[in-house]
């Protein structure tokens, strides 16, 4: 199997959406409503407009997020979560919940690597 | 809310540690038993050793995966997953399922958006 057969799993087209940690709390933060550009840029402190510019874009063209032009002088365009971007809210919940709940051993556990850690085979 | 702040939000901690296309994929492959290291690059045909080393570190890390040294000659190593990278399986199957059920949706939509693009506000 290639690289490229690989892309073709559903499971990694749907990592390669939502693997930048931007993307999710993007996904999550239009789970509350949508918002304009700079609702959004600064509800995500930190974020430049660049890359919130190139997070919406890929989010919008895998079809998460649909973005809406409203015909006013100067144009409004808002940014919301599409049905199927609504969908993962659930699972990003279930993920988000697994990681709450082992966020102590997650800290320890990578303690103890830095200390114990031996060359790979 | 800084970048170092949101590092800290536990969503975002665990896509860090899963959204390489390849982790969620040495996580599913260790999901069916414990392999040693040329098992699982032959059953990931296309990652070079580099790359499933490089891969392996950090989900030991991370306290999702072990590794597992057995005293014999030459030394055998095993790799498992760990009770925590266990319990992202049906979390990831989740995903999966998304995904497979809105694959036609997705490429539909990805499609559309290549004839539509408009500039981003």
């Amino acid at each position: 199997m290639t690289y490229e057969t690989k892309l073709a799993c559903p499971i990694q087209r749907t990592m390669a959406m939502i693997a930048d940690k931007w993307k999710v709390v993007v996904i999550y933060t239009l789970g509350q409503r949508t918002m304009r550009f700079g609702e959004l840029q600064r509800a995500l402190e930190g974020i430049t407009p660049k890359v919130l510019t190139r997070q919406l874009r890929d989010l919008e063209g895998d079809g998460l997020v649909s973005r809406r032009v409203h015909a006013e002088i100067p144009p409004r365009v808002e940014y919301s979560l599409t049905t199927l971007g609504r969908e993962l809210l659930p699972i990003l919940d279930e993920l988000h919940a697994w990681a709450t709940r082992n966020s102590v051993a997650l800290i320890s556990r990578r303690e103890e690597q830095k200390t114990e850690r031996t060359p790979a085979a």
